[in-house]
């Protein structure tokens, strides 16, 4: 997929000076590398899209020099035809038998005291750099791109606008899919098909948690039969090929629910509705977290909203700025991420609206738009 | 997908004995604790399929007591109701804002002087349990669990075949799809809904190289457009329910191709003929690699055959054993891998076979049986 987007897109949403942003953050932390193996960091700082294989393929970020991108032989050709190739950046080729690790340390300076590798690298990657650099101290890239990650461009936002109208598309067609007497499963298979077909190169997570499914917040999908009553929590998401993440979440009913799931929805629907309307820069996310969280407690449910209010998203669906109690951190401009409060009665039913949000100058802009009232299906 | 194997089913495949040698192996090793997470490792020892996210979960596996997995409390149904929850392994759920390591930390005992991680872990994991244990050295749970995990027991070399019968469904149709004027994009398209219509959960890749684009190995596909005479490598693979993988190329023609090309062609026939029927315990993964990379040679392409002969798969379509050059490696009852030696002709084509073969007893068994000769499709 890495050619899905066309030479005038990458440019725009992977610009080339990010590199250097990258390089001078590093330095700034006291870091003398950044090593970033395949995943989301690399694509951001050059838009190659790599898989994780055993053989490393790793960008190199020194705070002094030029970085480069080591790759096996054999993908070489695939590294220079992606985004990388138009970066200037030099791309080295190792072959089968070469050992990736001690060619990086011998490229770095001899003085490293101090490097970062990218959160997600694997640990036998990160073990193997730990042994061709053993005076070195290990530590995490995420510190440094984490931050540059999370305030997303105008492009950035525009991407996560079009992942988000392209999953509200499938929302509005759930109807076709969610009656009695079929399984989550079966549910769950349409709903993938119509992720690709609303505009999204991957099916990232489809969620159906019918009745007392519903009450845990992380089950996927079930050979559970829907049945009429039945309140239906339906969290899904999909990466387009552009690389941006869409993940919202409605609950259904199907046929009228239990008079106190009503209640339930309703409580949880103002905590929602409060907390998108809180989005504005210098609001920290404990508060955010607060502002849903306090209102779900006042009502009665406080021991049942068991997870925080939500996570950030763009090149990957969870990713910082996280949405908890005990951060402080401010929201500013650019920072998108989810607001997902949710009502969970174990055995019972529970309940979970989700929309992202996208902090703006002067506050918020919610990018998913489907109604957050109950829909209630036919049962 | 936790749900897609019955009881009875995951007891098969996943027995849970497997526990008790991997500690038994651990303890062989030198090892006070395996810390498993999220993949393959912590599939193929509990039956349990969770997703890696930032939150932990992990099992740990003392060399002494009893083994125990730590979850997110948001995540303790799920791992309850996975076979994880049947092999009478306690489940600790922990709370948004507790320390999972120091927990980990704190319930091992206080000697602990060496761990060792499942190679994928993360790094920003690895690196916390590194924190929470700073006396102690990190090392590979994959050098224990790898051995293991390459001798596949009957029940997973039947998973294997089924596996392999389901992507071979998808090799004998690829005639209703590739045809000239159709670009590689779609073609994979239509390939990817037939690997999940064949019987596999996933689409783990397509690989589309028609023309010069068969010739870089790891080239996925692009918008080429397929023509008249064009070689095109179609390499393909997903994942089953039950968690095994299939991984099959077989190269077409479009048309007649280049007369260079059917002779190239046959050398590489021959050459991957001659590795299938060299499989037997006690040859070496070098001795299997030579056998085509030999042939290939005296035929004038060595410079040509860029990468290895092939790789185990099981769980992960990539895993141990690698059939590679300085692999001393003996083949063993029950190793399962591929066998795909390729020549390409950088800027013209490329050409590539690939079966998935299983050691026996006396010898070899092949678990892709579609037809090896050139298929040449309308052009």
């Amino acid at each position: 997929m890495s050619e899905s987007t066309g030479k005038a897109g990458a440019a725009k949403l992977f610009p080339p000076e990010r590199l250097d942003r990258a390089r001078r953050a590093a330095e700034d932390a006291g870091l003398d590398a950044l090593l970033v193996s395949p995943g989301a960091d690399l694509r951001y700082l050059t838009g190659y899209q790599a898989l994780p294989l055993e053989r490393l393929t790793c960008l190199v970020v020194p705070a002094e020099g030029d970085p480069f991108l080591v790759v096996p032989a054999l993908e070489k050709a695939a590294a220079e035809a992606s985004p990388a190739g138009s970066l200037g950046v030099e791309i080295v080729g190792f072959a089968e038998t070469d050992d990736a690790y001690a060619m990086i340390a011998r490229r770095l300076p001899p003085h490293v005291a101090r490097f970062a590798v990218d959160n997600h690298m694997w640990a036998e990657k990160l073990l193997a750099f730990q042994d061709a650099l053993p005076t070195a101290q290990a530590g995490l890239a995420g510190d440094v791109l984490s931050v540059l990650r999370m305030r997303k461009s105008p492009a950035e936002v525009e991407a996560l606008r079009r992942a988000g109208a392209a999953i509200d598309r499938v929302h509005r067609r759930i109807g076709e899919w969610l009656r009695p007497g079929r399984t989550e499963r079966e549910i769950a298979g349409d709903i993938a098909d119509a992720i690709i077909a609303a505009g999204h190169a991957t099916v990232d997570f489809v969620i159906v948690g019918s009745g007392p499914n519903g009450a845990s917040p992380h089950h996927e999908v079930s050979d559970r039969v829907v049945k009429a009553g039945d309140p239906v929590v339906v969290d899904i998401g999909g990466t387009t090929a552009e690389g941006y993440c869409s993940d919202s979440t409605r609950t259904y009913a199907v046929g009228e629910p239990p008079a106190e799931f009503r209640e339930l929805y309703e409580v949880l629907l103002a905590a929602q509705t409060a907390q998108t309307r809180a989005v504005r820069p210098g609001v920290t996310a404990e508060q955010l977290d607060a502002v849903g969280r306090d209102r779900i407690a006042a009502a009665g449910y406080g021991d049942h909203f068991i997870h925080r209010t939500g996570h950030g998203i763009g090149l990957e669906t969870h990713e910082e700025p996280y949405i908890v109690a005990g951060s402080a951190r401010p929201l500013e401009p650019g920072m998108a991420f989810s607001i997902e409060p949710g009502i969970y009665l174990p055995g019972r039913f529970g309940a979970r609206i989700e929309d992202i949000a996208v902090c703006t100058e002067d506050g918020g802009e919610r990018l998913n738009l489907t109604g957050r009232d109950l829909v209630v299906l036919p049962g």
